[in-house]
């Protein structure tokens, strides 16, 4: 690829991170850029002309054209870099590792991010916010660990990582802000600790990112 | 393939019906098996064993084999049965088709579904379980009809339909549902009227379906 690419983040956002995971796995460098959701400045006139959808992550080409929504990009960094691979040949496993990326990717980090927690906030209080987050990633993670447990470890399916472990890690640390006891999860601290020591996953981190405070 | 697929859904769990869509699209005949989801036969313990996520739906292969997650279930059918094709072969129009369908499957579905709307209820009533389901549809699909509008009609991605149209049918049914004045996405009503009369999207309809009551 010629140029830069950009990609319009925040240090503490999940999906963020899955996407820096990505680009770091596949040896790209990029840009960061900060949007800063604390502030709000996700919902600005001139990014929400972009991005509809008015969040990030969204991943910039050299030529400008802007990619949205975390998974869809992975799956691009996977069709356009295809080695080093992070989703196998087999169409049955793939199936299965995005089955298990979906379980974080759909039913538990949308239902337990920053707008949908001020919305329950609104409706029920700081208190109930919590509780709601904290439910929602017990469920999801109650679902990995169920299915991790069925394959080898150390990763979420067996000696090399993949596109699950890109999705768990980030999750994790949505699941300690909330106070979710992670004992409960083996297999998920066992998939959380083989990552850990991998460059593309240490790279990634939230508190070595540029704009972490 | 040899030997029945057997589709565990529910006729009108929007994520089944994409599922629907799908298997009607490769050609692929199967046997639809139903859990009520009225009655939460999704959370019974066998299913439970087999689904972690006690939910639907999930595709199970002559060998027993089940896959979950409806759009890992998509990507698998289109990886073993690739024509027709609902993804085109440029990378980086996959990326948006793939952006507009997780519009859906990740920040609008699984935040207005059955489980989801029943926490709201029980947190400040059904008036404002209603609302919440109604402002999380508007906001998807605001973000749906900006995109498409970027785009050649009548499909979401021009002259022909694609995994993102596979995703925006089964959610107007949960829109109407919930009395979301559709005449503000006149993008939207254009892909639904030409998916309509295709027969894989006629025959996943919710009320052609042996379980539909």
């Amino acid at each position: 690829m010629n140029g830069p690419l950009r990609l319009h983040g925040y240090f503490r956002s999940g999906a963020a991170w899955r996407v820096r995971i990505g680009l770091n796995w596949k040896g790209l460098s990029y840009e960061s850029l900060s949007i800063d959701l604390r502030t709000g400045a996700q919902g600005d006139a001139a990014w929400r002309a972009r991005n509809p959808q008015a969040m990030v992550p969204a991943l910039e080409l050299p030529d400008g054209t802007l990619l949205t929504q975390s998974l869809a990009i992975l799956e691009w960094l996977e069709e356009t870099v295809p080695e080093p691979a992070f989703l196998p040949a087999d169409p049955l496993l793939r199936a299965r590792i995005r089955a298990m990326a979906l379980v974080i990717a759909a039913d538990t980090h949308p239902v337990q991010n920053l707008g949908v927690l001020k919305r329950v906030e609104a409706l029920a209080g700081a208190d109930a916010a919590r509780d709601w987050a904290r439910q929602t990633i017990v469920q999801g993670l109650s679902a990995c660990e169920a299915l991790a447990a069925r394959e080898a470890g150390p990763f979420a399916f067996g000696a090399e990582p993949t596109l699950a472990d890109i999705l768990i890690v980030p999750q994790l640390f949505n699941a300690r802000r909330f106070g979710v006891a992670l004992s409960a999860f083996p297999r998920i601290l066992e998939i959380e600790a083989a990552c850990a020591p991998i460059p593309a996953f240490a790279r990634a981190r939230p508190e070595v990112q540029p704009d972490a405070d």
